[in-house]
C-alpha cells in the first residue's frame, strides 16, 4: 500500500498504514486515512467505474484494503434513492431519500463494519469487542460472522430483545452491563491486554469511516456526478457523517464531482451536544449532554469523541445542526410509511429537520435536498402504536364493511 | 402492446392483454402473459442489458407494462447472491444464496406486487383488495402507497401485530376477520361489485406472476447466463415458482440460457398439498391439507391454486418436492443467522431441505444449488427464543469477566 498515508486530523502526526491503529498517540485524536488521490485519478475513470457492478465495494481504490481479496462481504448492492413525487413536500420541488435500511442487518452501520471487518481480518485481527446499544454490535456480529472471527459485544442490559437476538444468533459473544454505555466502553479497554481483542468503537479507529465515504461514492454517482445541494443526516456519533464529508472531498480532490453538498445534521431535543456547539460557535463538544434521552437511540450520544470534525464537516459546507422533538420524529415516520418508505426513528428525523428548516427559509425552492436514511423500520416497530380493539371484525357472512 | 397475448394456461383460451384480467373465463385456470421473444431476442442483446442499471426493471421488455413510465419503484435493485464458504456445506462445494429478504418491505412479495401495481394503475385500477395472512397484505399495501391507490387487506384476526402495523401505517384499509384466510378470500369477493376494487388474489390475475419471473432473471445474469443446476424455492401459493419457472423459459426460448435448472420445491411436514400430488404422481392437488400448521406461515396454504402449473413446473425441469420439519426450519434458521444470513423460516427451510436431499444422494459433489431467500428473519425473531437471564451481567467494576 505505497499510496496509504495515515494522519492525525488533530495534530497531524502520521502513523504507518499498515499497523493496527485506535487513535493519535500524541493527542487523541482520530486519525484519517489519506490517499494519493492524483493517482486514482490517472488509473480510475468515470466510465470504467460504471462498467463495475453497482457495489458498495465498486470505488476499492478509495478503500484502505490491500486487494480485493480482502473483502468480507454480506451482499451490499447501491442502496436506492427515490424521489418524493411533486408537491408532496410543500413548497420544495427536489426532495430524494437514500435508504439505508436495506443493508445486510437493516442500517448503515453495515457499512462501517463491512471495511472495518475486512481491514482488520487483513491486518491479522482474530477478535473484536464493541460496547454497543444497538445497531452497531449487530453490524459488527454479522460481518464478524461472515469472516469467521470472534465477536464480543458488551450492550447496557435495557438493549432491546430484538437487537439482543440478532447479535446471540450472529454468534456473538453477549454481555450484558449493569450500567450506561460508558461502562460498556470501560469494560472493553479494561479487558483489551488480556483478552487481546480489537476495541472497534466509534471514531477510535481510523477503520469503519472508510465505509461511510461509500453513501457519497454513491449518491455522486446516483445523481450522475451532480450531488443533491444538500443532504439531511440524521447524528449521533458522528462516524457516518464524518465519513460522508470525507468521501466528498476526495471525488472533489480527484475531480470527479464539482462540490461538496451542504451537509445538514439533525439531533434530538432529548439529546443535542452537536447542535449547541455549532450554535454557539465551539471548535467541539465540551461537556456530556445531560439527562440524555430520546427514543432515536441512535442520537442518544452524549459526549461524542471527534466533535472537532464533525463541526468542522458543517463548518467547511455551509451546512448546519439542527434538532427535532420525539413527536416529530414519531410523525415523520408515520407520513414516511405512508409514502411506502420504512423508516427508523432516527432516519424518520431527517423529515422531521426539512419540515422545520423549511419554515425557516433555509432552502431555495428548486434545490435537490437529500434526506439520509439510516436504517429500517421493522426493528422500531414498537414505537408506533395501533388499538387492535378499534379495527372493524367481519364475520363470515359480514353482509357490510361498515 | 401489439407483441403481448394472454392464454390460459389450462385449456388454452386466448383473453385481450390491454383488459382487467382474473383467471378463465372457460375452465378457471390461471392466465399467463406471453410475449413475442423472437422480437425480443432481435431488439435487445446480452451485452445491452449489461448496460442497463441491474435492478428488477432490467427486463423491461419481458414485463407486461406498456412503457417505463408505468413503473411504481420503491427502489428494487438486484439481491444479493452469496456463496457458502467452501467445506461450510459438508459434501457439496457450490452452494449460494440469493437473498430477497433485501426488497422492499423484507419479502420476495415485494416482486409480484410491484408489477401487479404498476401494471393494474396502467390499466385504470385505483382500488385493489387482498386476503392475506400477511407478508403480501403489507408488499400491496406499500406498493399502493407509492402509486396513489387504494389498498384493502382483510386479515384473519390472528395477524401478527407487526405485519397489522405495517400494513395500518402503510395506508391500508384493514379489516380483521373473524374466520380463516378463506374466509376472508370470500368477503373480499362479495364486496367486490360494491366496492369496485379489483382482488388480487395468489395465481387468480396474471400480474404477480410477471413479477417473479424477475428472480430468473437477476439469476440468469449473476450467473453470467450459466444457472446453477438445482434451485430450491420454498413454495405456498407457489406464484413465485411459476414465476421462476416463466422466467427461466422465457430466457432459454430467446436463446440467452441453454437450461433451465433443477426447480426443487420445499413445503412444511405440518402442509404438504404439493409434496402428496407430487409423489402420487398427481396432476393437481385435489383436496385440501387436513389441518395444516406450521411456523413457516407463508407455507401454510392447504390448497393452492393453480397447483396443476407447480407440479408441470417441476416435472419438465426434472425437480422434486420435499417437505421439512418446524424444528428442522428453526435450526436452519439458526445455522444461518451464524453465517451473517437473516432468513426468515420459510427462507430458512431451503437449507433444511438441502441438508435432507443431501442424505438422498440427490446432489452431486460438484453441482452448483442455489437456496432462494424468500424474506428478512427480522419480522420473525419471536421464533428464535434466548433466556436472557442466562447472559453474564458485569457490574462497572468487574474484574472478570466470567
Amino acid at each position: 500500500m505505497p499510496d496509504l498515508q495515515v494522519q492525525c486530523s488533530r495534530c497531524g502526526e502520521e502513523f504507518p498504514p499498515d499497523k493496527v491503529l485506535t487513535v493519535c498517540t500524541k493527542c487523541g485524536g482520530a486519525l484519517l486515512f489519506r490517499y494519493d488521490l492524483q493517482r486514482v485519478a490517472n488509473t480510475v475513470s468515470k466510465d470504467g467505474l460504471k462498467k463495475r457492478s453497482d457495489s458498495f465495494w465498486k470505488f476499492i481504490e478509495l478503500l484502505p484494503l490491500s486487494s480485493a481479496q480482502s473483502i468480507v462481504s454480506l451482499g451490499e448492492p447501491y442502496t436506492p434513492v427515490l424521489r418524493f413525487p411533486q408537491s408532496s413536500i410543500e413548497g420544495l420541488e427536489n426532495v430524494y431519500v437514500k435508504d439505508d435500511g436495506r443493508l445486510p442487518t437493516g442500517t448503515f452501520k453495515a457499512r462501517g463494519m463491512a471495511v472495518g471487518v475486512s481491514k482488520l481480518k487483513e491486518l491479522g485481527i482474530r477478535r473484536i469487542a464493541v460496547p454497543s446499544a444497538g445497531n452497531a454490535g449487530a453490524a459488527l456480529a454479522a460481518y464478524g460472522a461472515r469472516a469467521g472471527l470472534e465477536v464480543y459485544a458488551f450492550m447496557p442490559k435495557d438493549v432491546p430483545q430484538a437487537i439482543l437476538k440478532e447479535c446471540i444468533y450472529l454468534g456473538a459473544k453477549v454481555y450484558l452491563v449493569n450500567g450506561s454505555i460508558n461502562d460498556a466502553g470501560e469494560i472493553v479497554k479494561k479487558f483489551e491486554p488480556k483478552y487481546d481483542w480489537f476495541s472497534i468503537s466509534t471514531n477510535k479507529q481510523p477503520y469503519r469511516v472508510e465505509g461511510y465515504k461509500a453513501i457519497a461514492f454513491e449518491i455522486a454517482e446516483q445523481f450522475n456526478w451532480n450531488p443533491p445541494d444538500s443532504i439531511i443526516f440524521p447524528t449521533g456519533g458522528g462516524e457516518g457523517v464524518i465519513g460522508l464529508w470525507k468521501g466528498f472531498k476526495e471525488l472533489t480532490d480527484i475531480g470527479w464531482t464539482k462540490k461538496t453538498p451542504r451537509i445538514i445534521i439533525v439531533q434530538s431535543t432529548g439529546c443535542a451536544p452537536l447542535v449547541k456547539a455549532f450554535i454557539n460557535n465551539e471548535p467541539e463538544v465540551k461537556e456530556p449532554w445531560q439527562k440524555a434521552h430520546t427514543i432515536a437511540t441512535g442520537l442518544n450520544v452524549p459526549f461524542p469523541y471527534a466533535s472537532y470534525l464533525i463541526l468542522r464537516a458543517l463548518r467547511e459546507t455551509n451546512g448546519k445542526a439542527t434538532e427535532v422533538k420525539d413527536e416529530e420524529v414519531i410523525s415523520s415516520m408515520k407520513t414516511l410509511f405512508r409514502k411506502g418508505i420504512y423508516a427508523c426513528p432516527e432516519a424518520a428525523a431527517t423529515l422531521a429537520a426539512l419540515e422545520k428548516l423549511k419554515n425557516q427559509d433555509t432552502f431555495d425552492r428548486g434545490e435537490s435536498i437529500l434526506l439520509y436514511l439510516t436504517g429500517n423500520a421493522t426493528k422500531y416497530l414498537d414505537v408506533l402504536k395501533i388499538r387492535k380493539e378499534q379495527l372493524p371484525v367481519l364475520g363470515p357472512n359480514a353482509s357490510s364493511l361498515d
